[in-house]
């Protein structure tokens, strides 16, 4: 593997993710390529890459593919790359569930690199326009070695998520998706389900809106999140998800069980643990 | 009622709300009296008030008293002010729940005027020294006639709504309840199952809590909020947090079932309604 400051960047997909992390690259590698089918997304990010092109065929030059997409996409694209990726090239993927895009690295020809990666960073806004250089600093930046990762290839993808600043964490995807099944995509799905909750009561009085102050704008921030890079994310991690449901739902009955009975001491319990669990985790 | 600008004013309960009350009135009032059984809070409230003291019988001196502790607390303070407020007394409070509260000011001596009061404004950190003048800016503030509410002091507690740069909204105290129900408890119940949930999953690894983001951070806020408040909070809205926590529950069922039977048009059709319903109401 070439060093960072020689490699040339292809990043498939400049949306947030995408233009942020060429932001966060720029003058660290040797050039920077934009690569999006959507004429709008090219526009607006144009100005973040040396060079922007809606043509798949031009990421091949690349010492270095980073494919920015959602998760279904990421895997269309690794089949596409397959048989025209040359020699040594690392490809490296910042989708949000890694099971399923490590198995089809894992099946890549002998001679590409490539190595799963997920930063845990994000942002309310999506598209090239909220991008952000400083997205990845002193984030979590997940890397899932498959069997095309080579020692150099994961030295090489450290160093890049160093290089932006963030914190490079080595985990399995099984490990991970497991994890931001929990951490991640319950609180969405949680988000989504208050919303439409609100919306529900909301039907024949409006007042709940009304009345929405910082405490709703915060809990339900999620559910304003990309939907079509959400749903990728739930039906690609849908066994994990389902289990981090259940596990929320008998926390749920917990909760409500000690509402019904006015068990004031089990409800304070209650209350007072989440509290201190959420403190002693930021 | 005398004009605003004369009115000696006394604050029970000298923590986030009442001290940022205080703050908000500085210059617009009279006089500004705190109370506080905590040696503690009164310390650190003691620059926010002209006097500070411990001894609620000193409350009966002023125009109006404001009761600013958690709700059950709010109902102990009215029990035992009932005897000693002189004729023609403002009281108001800014508890959370109001039906138990405007119950209990409509049964107030004739003399006494009372008006139920609820500011949508909150922060994650409590007591004093997360006070600040700005809490209420632009902020709807909830208004709960009472029995003992005259148009005088109807008019006086939207001037005093407005002094502090927020908007008043005359609601029942069943309609107020309802709707918070939905738009501000439920979000917080939501908010603690999820972070017990994440403490379930990380017990035997910690994977998720090193993953955990701004997502995570800003779904679980609410969690963070002081206990003892909540607490009471849910127990004084008992039935209609059931009620909310019914329909949540409805709302998670169909994205659970669209989840698990991998109905992709139904579950992005979940998604997609939640994020406009979202950016709507903001």
């Amino acid at each position: 593997m070439k060093a960072l400051d020689v490699a040339e960047f292809t990043i498939v997909g400049t949306g947030l993710m995408g233009s942020s992390l060429a932001l966060a690259l720029r003058g660290k590698v040797k050039s920077l390529r934009g690569i999006d089918r959507d004429p709008a997304a090219r526009d607006l990010a144009a100005r973040y890459f040396d060079t922007i092109t809606d043509d798949l065929s031009e990421a091949t030059s690349a010492d270095v593919i980073i494919l920015a997409t959602p998760v279904r996409a990421i895997l269309r694209l690794l089949d596409s790359l397959k048989a025209r990726t040359k020699p040594g090239t690392l490809i490296l993927d910042l989708g949000s569930s890694k099971a399923q895009i490590v198995e089809a690295m894992d099946s890549l020809p002998d001679h590409v690199l490539a190595v799963g990666g997920h930063p845990m960073a994000g942002k309310e806004n999506s598209g090239p326009t909220s991008a952000d250089g400083t997205l990845f600093k002193d984030r979590v930046f997940v890397l899932c070695p498959t069997r095309r990762s080579s020692t150099d290839a994961l030295v090489f993808a450290e160093s890049m998520v160093r290089a932006i600043g963030a914190q490079p964490l080595k985990l399995s995807a099984s490990r991970h998706d497991q994890a931001v099944a929990s951490i991640s995509h319950l609180p969405y799905a949680v988000s989504v389900a208050l919303v439409s909750a609100v919306m529900q009561a909301a039907q024949s009085d409006d007042t709940p809106w009304q009345l929405a102050s910082s405490g709703f704008r915060d809990a339900s921030r999620l559910a304003g999140s990309d939907t079509t890079m959400m749903g990728d994310t739930l039906l690609t991690n849908r066994e994990a998800v389902l289990d981090a449901l259940q596990q929320y739902r008998q926390q749920l009955d917990e909760l409500e069980s000690a509402l019904k009975s006015a068990d004031e001491a089990r409800l304070r319990a209650i209350l007072e643990t989440a509290k201190h669990a959420r403190s002693d985790s930021f």
